[in-house]
């Protein structure tokens, strides 16, 4: 936060109106600007946050077995189109030495990098690398399932299709049984 | 389509990127202004349109009964945050001295009405109200159902939530009971 430029995208915002053939003096509009700066002040502040920094939090705990957090929801704009694509991502590890971290920080770290124009690759791997590099765990799997609104609404237009990603790490890489667990407790 | 100035719209955009401090010359954003404008024309191309246009397809029968096209599916940017909001649309009318129009037109007065920057109720009555002018019907209702995803990955964020907003004309005003059939016919 704090690095936005409402003046800038308010000034955008009614570039786009007057482009599209809208009257940005309209009463319904007058305030449109103002709200899709302060939108996106909102919905892009993890622009500037590394996912790493939640997991300072961690617990000298001896539990060396699955940790999985599932369904966390998430809410991201494609940076292809600007728009949303939402949906849950699921994450899995199992910790080594002690490096145990909170489990509502996995869900901050989701959080973290959905907030920027991204890809869905992009989110599923940079959230198991950025516990590859904190928790130096055994192994991570990260399982991301969302709807891209940018093919529901617009262009192929497929309402309903999901697209689902995964990223895989450590043991999780040659245990295919681990793996098969894993996807059975998300879908549980 | 046509009216929609596309430079104006990708000048725009990589503004805004600028403004949320992205960088607009890396890979994945390079064609983000010429996508989104493209998206906007589309998005955006019932402007222009008269949804009345649709009712000129008029069949000379005389049902002067129900006539229900219910879950049609549709998309609109909402007025205030520019993000989409979609759900489905049921429109319900009794046709009087034979004019009766094509069902896949009732389909496309929800379209052109979706297609620029909205409110639910605006959809709605709009709709409504086109069909009593073109028509003439006995009667019109229209019940529109939407999640805004301006309530779910933002502000107030209560994913799941759905708005129903519904508009009556004619005799369905003062009959309660025809109200009530087409309510139960559109749940069915
Ligand atoms: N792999 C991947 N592709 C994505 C994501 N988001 C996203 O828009 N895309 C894809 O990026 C591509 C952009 O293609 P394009 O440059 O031809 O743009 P376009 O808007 O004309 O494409 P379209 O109309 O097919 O959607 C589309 O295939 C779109 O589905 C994502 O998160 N991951
Ligand atoms: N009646 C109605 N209200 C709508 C529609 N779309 C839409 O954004 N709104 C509402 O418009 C209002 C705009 O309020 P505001 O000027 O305080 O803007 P804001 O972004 O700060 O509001 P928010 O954060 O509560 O969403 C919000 O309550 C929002 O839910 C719609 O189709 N119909």
């Amino acid at each position: 936060m704090g690095q936005v430029d409402l003046k800038k995208i308010e000034h955008a915002v009614t570039l786009i109106l007057e482009a599209i053939g809208e009257d940005p003096s309209r009463e319904g509009l007058l305030d449109t600007p103002k709200r899709v700066a302060k939108m996106y002040e909102e919905v892009f502040s993890g622009l500037n946050e590394d996912p790493a920094e939640h997991f300072k939090t961690i617990f000298g705990e001896k539990h060396e077995e699955l940790v999985l957090v599932k369904d966390i929801s998430f809410f991201s704009m494609c940076e292809h189109h600007l728009v949303p694509f939402f949906g849950q991502a699921h994450v899995a590890y199992i910790p080594k030495g002690g490096k145990v971290t909170g489990l509502s920080k996995l869900a901050r770290a989701v959080e973290a990098v959905a907030k920027r124009p991204q890809l869905q690759e992009r989110i599923t791997s940079s959230i198991a690398d950025s516990i590859v590099h904190s928790l130096e765990p055994y192994g991570v799997m990260v399982v991301v399932e969302a709807e891209h609104m940018c093919m529901t609404m617009r262009g192929v237009k497929k309402p309903g299709a999901k697209t689902v990603t995964s990223a895989v790490r450590g043991v999780f890489l040659k245990d295919e049984a681990a793996r098969a667990e894993v996807l059975s407790l998300i879908k549980r």
